[in-house]
């Protein structure tokens, strides 16, 4: 297979920084799309990932599945995009297409095993993915996603995952105008979970710990904050909401949140992999109808739902501009939730 | 408020015997059901509650929530109802009516507080309510429930409440034709559970811990069971139920069961209530939108609905009859699982 050898940000071992290197593009397929990236978000997952912090990675890495660009080159079938057009690529680049989840348009529950934009085994390369911290990107038409023009290009970047992440439990559920539902963690996913949720038609509360994030989560577009650490304020919102998303991505006790959902309710794990410890008791989910439940990303149809709408409503994600040189930094203050709310890579700082 | 003194059996304290003695039933009000009981199946409940297991009863103690009789007297605004009808009456009594929960025919989440068969609050005689283990009992007839003349009036009492436990997250859950419904536990709730998944159309296995019941579990309607110690079969089931329903009373292990939930899969938890130990691991709930929900017995629409359905598909428990003397025995052989599968009293041994 003929490639094309582009400037990327990566690394070769969990300890290292990320710096500059080189990887292979396959040259355009008959189904495939390329495009120059314009931005890339930057997730909790690329960092997890280049650390190796879940002992899959394998090296280099490549990180980036927040991707915006523009179309440079299509492959002779490809019938959705045209050079020019404005585009996304977000978690996925391929799946089986056969089971029954990627007919049900859930290609992120392909049980034939879903192609993850980095660190996913690439079939025509024979190599792993590499993901949006590099110049281009070539992708099969059928994982590439269509960006309204009137969008902030680097704004919508973050939608590919941190939205999507929240958009789908809240479709899922069918939240809507009579709905009343709570956010945990006010960071990528959180904020997008406010301003979706509200735009959605729904009321919408911040859990926090500290009254320091009032202001902004209503600006967010909140209704209320309430804070988890004060005990009557959680005791008057007893039985309150249909569907709790939980952003948080450690370990903490979900039973305080369990007692505000409505009957019927579900709380839904978005951030956190690991052991619920401590442990969650089953008597107010009997008594109540309530679930914990568990949501991942979102498929491709349901991901260009979502840029449509955020589209009509124009709805981006709150970010912070960085170069591609500063990507070390970047992830030192992700850790210690220093951005409001996600930082997004300008691809000029790497071509430049 | 005039009462009339029946017979009754019950407890004075948590170590005593039950024994028999008297209770005070209201003469019956406009909207009140007076019935003669015939049956009274025997839940955990009962026991439970007698010995103060969940450390809120109050003495005395007259337990029974599957009753099954005929009517003997009625209120003169009673319409639903008329001496000599069959008519069951479940784990409710009453409830607030005025909820959104009651208004929805959820009352057994009723917001304002149920009253349960025993051991609720009697607002017309000031004292807790009295069950089953009794001669008569006087019932507002929207809590009275009409049972089909076609079913055994024995077997068809514990329909009111391992039944309707079964039976409402069956519902709720949408199970039918194309479901796969697992069932773990093969007790007083397991054994329903296989019939009425069964008599829905569903796929049905019962996951049981040893190979003795796989007999009994096929003769109740299970298409297969999975012997829950056999890793290699344990591996061999995983994504495939779309709704589990845990019916074992004490902490166990989740983990293994969530592995067998298909994409968007349930794990209804009917049995435990306390806190879920070992924990369970959020990753597979994330990676296949699964839920672990609870589910509390069911409403009064939904039981009669439920008994409808008995009727028409001649579906009731499998039983031992026993008289009201054999009580403290049958305690301690249900303690022991030593039951296929719920004791049912004879109501003729208090009465004669
Ligand atoms: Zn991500
Ligand atoms: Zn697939
Ligand atoms: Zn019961
Ligand atoms: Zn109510």
């Amino acid at each position: 297979m003929n490639t094309k050898s582009v400037k990327a940000y990566g690394t070769e071992s969990p300890e290292a920084d990320l710096k500059q290197l080189h990887i292979d593009r396959r040259t355009v397929l008959p189904k495939d799309v390329e495009i120059d990236i314009l931005y890339c978000g930057v997730c909790h997952s690329d960092l997890h990932f280049a650390r190796n912090d879940w002992g899959m990675t394998e090296y280099p890495v490549v990180p980036g599945h927040e991707i915006v660009g523009r179309v440079t080159q299509v492959g002779g079938e490809v019938s959705k995009y045209k050079v020019g057009d404005l585009v996304a690529v977000g978690c996925l680049v391929d799946s089986c297409r056969t089971c029954s989840n990627c007919e049900a348009d859930l290609e992120q529950y392909c049980t034939g095993g879903w192609v993850g934009t980095y660190g996913g085994y690439d079939k025509h390369l024979d190599t792993n993915t590499h993901g949006g911290y590099s110049e281009t990107i070539v992708v099969d038409e059928e994982f590439v996603l269509r960006v309204p023009e009137n969008l902030d290009k680097a704004g919508i970047a973050p939608v590919l995952c941190a939205g999507i992440t929240t958009w789908s439990p809240l479709r899922y559920r069918n939240v809507g105008k009579d709905s009343k539902v709570a956010v945990v963690g006010l960071g990528g996913l959180g904020h997008m979970a406010i301003k979706l949720a509200s735009a959605l038609g729904a009321h919408v509360t911040l859990f926090s710990r500290s009254t320091n994030k009032i202001d902004d989560a209503k600006q967010l577009g909140a209704n209320e904050v309430i804070i988890s650490t004060d005990e009557s304020a959680m005791e008057a919102a007893a039985g309150r909401f249909d569907v709790i998303l939980d952003t948080v991505p450690y370990a903490h006790d979900f039973n305080p949140y369990i007692a505000t959902l409505n009957t019927n309710g579900t709380l839904v794990v978005l951030g956190y992999l690991g052991p619920l410890e401590p442990p969650v008791v089953t008597v107010p989910m009997i008594m109540g109808r309530k679930s914990v439940a568990g949501s991942l990303i979102g498929g491709i149809a349901e991901t260009q739902e979502l840029l449509d709408f955020c589209g009509k409503h124009n709805i981006v994600s709150d970010i912070e501009v960085i170069n591609m040189q500063d990507i070390n930094n970047a992830y030192e203050r992700m850790l210690k939730s220093d951005v409001k709310y996600r930082f997004v890579i300008d691809m000029k700082s790497l071509k430049g």
